[in-house]
Order: structure tokens, then sequence, then C-alpha cells
């Protein structure tokens, strides 16, 4: 019965959220022995202008592609 | 002081929604002995892409009507 | 599929839990027509001092029967 | 490590949400001293007609400016 | 910036918690790009008597090992 | 009506959190111009063990001052 939110940043496409539910249950499984037909992801996408870190929303502090492998 | 969050589906009307914070607030004051007006009731709408059980995104799994009384 | 969440004062019985459940899931299967089997009720107990209205926190500011029905 | 999530009804500019993060951000560092870097927050915006008190709606029951300090 | 949210039923050994937060922060990353040291994964342990399906508390409705592979 | 939550480590006292919720109600107040008494305030204490970043739970990966000014 886990209930699993990720909250992200706004502009996955869907094929990207298949492989990320997809994803985050096996390993929710794997870990804890629950079926996956009891596991359920939700996925919250926020806006960067609704995400603050250091007291500077994320709109103004960064570019598109922060955070992600192969950038600073 | 009670406050309720109610995450469902996208895709119901003000009328349904007017209804259902109706309802529930009922439900809590006659059950806690608390009274209506401290009783918060906020609705959080998912699109069926940001909603998966079984590592399946209800938008890939499931038609519009899913799980309403008196369909399968 | 709703996942309701209601957050209240630490304190209730399991036998008021039992009851709030009941209610609170036929209130959103009579108004949104959703099976009861697909409604998911999450109860959230915080500790008095956990809570704050007007900058001021619930274990300072009220006693133990607050808002209930038939108190000030 | 604090995460404050912030729900408030739709409608700020940017500009608010600027002054809004610096400021909650600060507050939560000078009280729990805290880094500045270690402090996120979120801002979840809602319509009026998914927020109730009451068992009722706040966009049938609120006008606009409703609870600005020198509104009723 | 992806933080993660895990409700599970309360009971987990601290190792389960390692190896479950280890697993789905690889899931994030390897499928949305997000570099590990930029997820939170936040467990949120709830008593069997907090949460509901079909209106009836978990507490009185199942045993101990619900749900997990290997059972009914 | 601006409801603001609060997770962080436990282990504030009574008057920490006294502080932080006057501290950050009035910067909600002062930025948004919402009267105090429309703001709630909730403080979510997770045990470390619960928390992780990079894949690692905070129970393994700091002491207990971690994060705070005054330390790396």
């Amino acid at each position: 019965m886990p209930i699993v939110t990720i909250k992200l940043a706004k502009g996955r496409t869907v094929e990207e959220k298949r492989r990320l539910v997809k994803s985050v249950t096996e390993a929710v499984t794997s870990t804890t022995g629950v079926k996956p037909e009891w596991v359920t992801v939700l996925i919250d996408e926020l806006d960067r202008e609704n995400w603050a870190t250091g007291g500077e929303l994320h709109s103004d502090k960064f570019g598109e592609g922060h955070g992600r492998i192969g950038t600073k």
C-alpha cells in the first residue's frame, strides 16, 4: 500500500513519466517486498517560480537543464 | 481545525466539488464533533498521466470512467 | 482512486477513527460515484505544539476540547 | 534541510513570490539556525474552487481580496 | 531537485529504509537524468489504524504481512 | 488562508517552535498582505532515518548539528 509522491520541475514528457513510475515502483517492490499492484505513484509538477532554495526562486536562479547529469 | 486534502483525477465540475466538500465536511463534523467552520477541505486534481498504480500510468491503463460505480 | 488525507489533533480513539474513515469514504463515493474500494483515507495526527494559527502554537492558545461542538 | 510548503490562493505575481520565499527562508534560518542554502520553499497555488471552509467553496463564499489586511 | 515522499506502513528496519532510499534515488536519477545529490527522499511511516481503504481501517482489515509478495 | 507546512529534523524545543511559527507567520503576512489569523502553520518532524539525500539516510550521513550556521 505504499504511496509515493514525486515533486519535480515541470517539463517531462509522458515517456519520461512512464519510465519514472515503472522504475520507482520496481525500486519499492524489490526493497520492501510489497506487490506492484499495491504501489501508487503520484507525480506533482512544479513551475520553477514555485520552487526556491536559499531564499531564491529557481526561475531566477537556474537555467533550464539545471541539476541534470552532465551539467554544472 | 482538521485539514482534509482530497487528491482525485482532474475533470470534476464545480457542482460536483460543491457537493463533495459539503458532504466530506459533514462526515468529519458528525464523527469528530468539530465545528464545521473549523474544517478546511482542499481538492488536489491530478492529470491521469501523473497517477500510476502497478508501475503504469493511469492515462495508459484506464479509460475515462474508470473506477466509477456501474463500470468494471 | 481518490486519496484523502485528514490532518487533525492527536487524541482520537480507534473507534472514532473507524467512524471517521467510514463516513468520509461514503461522502466521497456518494458525491463522486467512485467505488468504495478505490478510496484511500489516511489520518495524520499532529501534536498541538506542531499546529499554529495567527502565529501562535495551539498548545499555548487552546484548551483540550477546543473547536468541538458545544464549546466556545 | 527544512522543506517548507506554502499553499495559497492562485494569483500572486512573481515579484510577490520572490519576496515571500526570501522572507520565509529568513524566518526559518533566524529561528532554527539552519543555513539558508539548506532551506527549500515550495509554493502550491490553489484555485478558489478547490479550497473550502465550513463546507463551502471559497469561490462561492468570498470575493477576490478576502482575508487581506484592510478588508473585512 | 526532485523530492520524493514515500508513505508506508510502520515497521521497517533501518536496513530496509537504507536500501529503499538508495534504490528509489537510483530509479529517479536513471530515468530523469537528475544528479543523485539533488534527490531528496522522505519516508512517512503510518500506523495501520491511520490507513483505510474501502472505508475500513487496515488495522481491522489486514494481518501483518498483508500485500507482500508471497502472501494472498 | 495560507497553510504552511514545515518539515524538519526532530529535536526542536517548544520554545524554538514558538519562535519559528511566529516568525514564519509574520513573513507570510508582511509579504502577502494576508491577516495573521488566516495563516496556519504545521510542523512535521522527521527522524533522521526517514530523510535521505543522494540516496543516503541522514542518520548515516550526518552528525547532530548538521546544516546549522557555524558548522561545516
